[in-house]
């Protein structure tokens, strides 16, 4: 079976599974408090400049720590409509006390102006202070559809932010496919520099779980170590976090995973268009959408694994290719040839 | 330096890293439906019978969705006033809207007749629709103290949560040391049939992460995975638990790092009491509580790294030293050279 | 000034006032355990048949103390994008850990097709365990835009949810006025015969404040009266809303009152309809939302006090005039005279 | 019978009552921006000194909306144990996502040196940023059981408070009583300096419902009308509160009205220490606690209405005398030669 279901079918790369072996016998204090987790800490400054690093374990934990940590009590954050925390992290944010207001998603994404324009809306209707008052807003890059925001866009939007006080939070569950894109004009310093929060995504580019948390200095809450542990997000081998971070870190492992995944990402592109098979996104990163009728669906389905994203009115298929650091360019080749 | 600072200051025990590495690159599906937790549940259902079994990382994690997921909107849950969920889960149950009713600590356990006592007096009170109502019991085997409930002791508490309708949740986060204490009367078996909910820690008993939750049968909630979702406690490389609870499972290693590792506190504790050092409390697993005085424990300090757990009124200190898999017998060994 | 600003903008019907100075004195238990709690409740039994009734105070705290009484910590309720909870109630719902899945408004209503389309999509889709699980639909009666549901409507979405086995909780704020429109076609035996939570609002209708939560027997969660002061909706003095519904439902008072500004509303209506003023929304109860040029508007407000709902696009305005007990016909003769 | 259950078990003072009917058919805006609530705020900050004030429906509400509107996200109130938030709120502050802390209750009250006493052992506790973070001091002035902190015990605890930057709140439901009782050596300008919110209770002290939130400035959480809104905590016709509180502050009806009620308290009060009943609290305010063996218990429940506050050990009852406006000297004079 041709495997493009996820991002995170198998286990970590290898040279993190090494790091972890080399690293096991050591006696490191819990808690995040390990040399790993200060070094791999260390590797994102020089990265990116100065910031307040935190390793969290999952995505959707990432999210609600950071969203609720970040909101005063009536607040709201705004999202896309199809953003993460808005459909498939089962009401985490509420669950918190908090509502996603939803703008329109355009390809998976926020625009600056309706943005700007959903403000100045709120603001001069006279019975705001009976709504949920926007408090944050949060976006992905890569977005869920794949699709990645320009510099200028997200400039736009960060400037909308600082115009209306509020703190923008970058979901990077994939950013290194983001990044490695050839479709980017931006850096990992770009993202420190136009958001307040932003995470990178261990889980998904070659750890066995881990997301970095990254604050701007001066927005990291006060006691947000304490709300971890409220939240069931503090390990006690927080070392598991930091290993993997600094291996995936130290020699740009990170971004090597991620070129690649890109590179054979775009060849099934390719080879798709090239067959006259249908986008369904147009997306530049690891995560491919392609338009499939259901007699190619089912053909496909016997040789290959891959995700079903919605069944279109027409009883076609939008479908999901996802490659990572452990897809083979032999299975790539094999699926083309399916095609 | 003589490392007994606690059970989760190294990574895990290496036929778990095995295990880990070994199975790196199968292609599974993620949120814990991959084969290894159906392996690991299975094993679990051969140890204690029919079960629901599902893996989250953590401990305090584990006990904020299980104890939230069975509460009521209005009930608290019952803890020992030394009872973790009640000191040093940073308020996690609070946050998911419940108070802990404490009762008092009888060397770290519930009683069960002061639990019928304040359940009988709690609805004697005519008021008692304005307090929040008891909705189930939640004690750890062994406790913060090393301690252990006797199989009466359970059977009682058990009986009376059965009496009054209330779920019985056993932390068992060091479980495995309890079970294999030579003080020990009672089997998983005898937990699984004595409590509602229960868990199987790994983090402390070998593995990188990791709680088994199992439920008897009829007590799991409905929706309970969108619950783990929704609190962020889901792994998109569920495998990971999975792998690590099979590898523990198989072949006993479990029980067998238990056993090692109450052994080698045993024999400290023999050591200290032999020095005629004070026990703190009287424990018979792999947390040992003694009391030092200001000059021993500036002394011992210099080689050996123990915690300290409360500074006494008398100047003194009582502190802890735990062993793990991890433990050297010749560490031991040199600790006790030390005293 | 003529004002039609809301139905809440005077003190209460002056038979409700009588009623509370006459048993002032009285010595009653608290928190809702007084006679008159007893007779209101009796009144609405005879009304609607079998019911369990609960007050409280406002509508928003109803809306929130019922909602967050019948979901699943994983639940979320279903209701109009216009719904009151979806927009002017400041993220109570949120507050209290659920989401408000919102459909399209359909003239304010949730339409029956729309929602079983929904249900089956949402079951359809292989990651629903990763979503807010639907647990109950919200609707409101007459809508927020004082449009009505059918009975054939209200039975649609009924059986629907018996279907789903969701409850259906009808926010009745201004029942009254929808009753007693002429365009009404159900009583409230058929409300409480096609729901399984209703409300019968006071504050609306007559009262200071007030609103009868209305349980089908079987649906009333265990332990009620406990969330509500959990809540903080407890009043201790509970004969204020008792008296106070006692005096509106003896005699028939509050259909009086109801019929009565639905018939100054229609009056209204109709003169707007006359002079060639357009509809925002077509209404038959106590709310009309005409649209206003911006000379109009200016030239209004000099005399009458309305609300501007909308800004429109093309620099109009949609603004509402609301009749109430305390509207005198002199006063909207005068508003016709300036129309 | 002799009516002496509580002070909430009548309506309102009649001059209440004559203001609510005179001020019926004015029409004025809703939800708290009447020219009532603005007079009645502008009363209290003639009597105090600059504050924010806010009406709120009830104590408990009061309690919830006001702490969770203070504290941060991992924060905690400390509380004595005898606190109303921490024993008969129905886990109200918990719901809200917050632990309440408990000290021991002397005589009801918190006392300076153990609150500074448990912040240092919290700070110097290596293990607190697991634990949750006291953030806000709760007390009740009179307390539970109608004694009262003197002006330099206030002075100590605010005091403690300002060093550790701790809110100081003070829960005046019967504020009244405790101002009034001769053994009261502060004025509500003390209560106003040495806090930093307290509520002037209205509900017990005359009103049909209502109390005032008086945040000193720069303390009130910016947002908290939506707050309350997102709590279920504003009124529709706020109004109700702000005629309700104008008639008893106008010309010290409030100060009449608690006088008086304290004045028959102590004269029942020293019936009972003649006759040789003991005292099961001293309270100098208008709740009076004294035992009852159960014979002089089930004689005296012919005649009076009282409550039973806790059955004692030895077979005995303390039991609780209350009066208010609406008490008569007859009553009372009855009731003493029940004795």
């Amino acid at each position: 079976m041709l495997y493009f279901l996820s991002d995170y079918t198998e286990g970590c790369h290898p040279k993190v599974m090494a790091a972890l072996a080399e690293t096991n016998l050591e006696s490191q204090p819990g808690y995040g408090e390990d040399r790993w987790c200060r070094a791999a800490a260390d590797a994102l400054r020089a990265l990116c400049g100065e910031t307040d690093v935190y390793f969290l374990t999952g995505g959707t934990q990432a999210n609600l720590v950071v969203i609720s940590a970040l909101l005063r009590r009536h607040e709201a954050v705004i999202a896309a409509e199809t953003g993460h925390i808005a459909v498939h992290e089962a009401g985490a944010v509420e669950f918190t006390g908090h509502k996603v207001i939803t703008l329109p998603s355009r390809g998976g994404k926020l625009d600056a102006g309706e943005l700007e324009a959903y403000l100045q809306g709120f603001y001069a209707d006279a019975t705001h202070a009976h709504m949920p008052c926007p408090g944050m807003v949060y976006l992905s890059q890569p977005t869920e559809l794949g699709t990645l925001y320009t510099k200028a866009e997200l400039r736009g939007l960060y400037e909308t932010c600082r115009r209306w006080e509020l703190p923008l939070f970058l979901d990077g569950a994939r950013l290194g496919y983001g990044l490695k894109s050839p479709s980017c004009d931006m850096t990992l310093r770009d993202v420190a520099a136009l958001t307040d929060v932003f995470t990178l995504g261990g889980t998904k580019v070659g750890a066995l779980c881990g997301e970095a948390v990254c604050f701007r200095p001066g927005v990291t809450p006060r006691g947000f170590l304490t709300m971890t542990k409220q939240q069931g997000a503090m390990l006690a081998k927080g070392r598991l976090l930091g290993v993997q971070f600094d291996a995936l870190l130290r020699d740009g492992l990170y971004w090597e995973i991620s070129r690649r995944a890109v590179g054979l990402a775009l060849a099934l592109k390719a080879a798709f268009v090239e067959k006259g098979y249908p986008l369904y996104a147009d997306s530049p990163t690891n995560q491919q959408f392609v338009i499939l009728t259901a007699a190619q669906k089912e053909r496909l389905e016997k040789e290959a694994a891959f995700s079903v994203w919605e069944r279109l009115p027409d009883g076609r298929f939008a479908v999901r290719f996802v490659t990572s650091w452990a897809t083979q360019p032999e299975d790539v080749d094999a699926l083309k040839a399916l095609l």
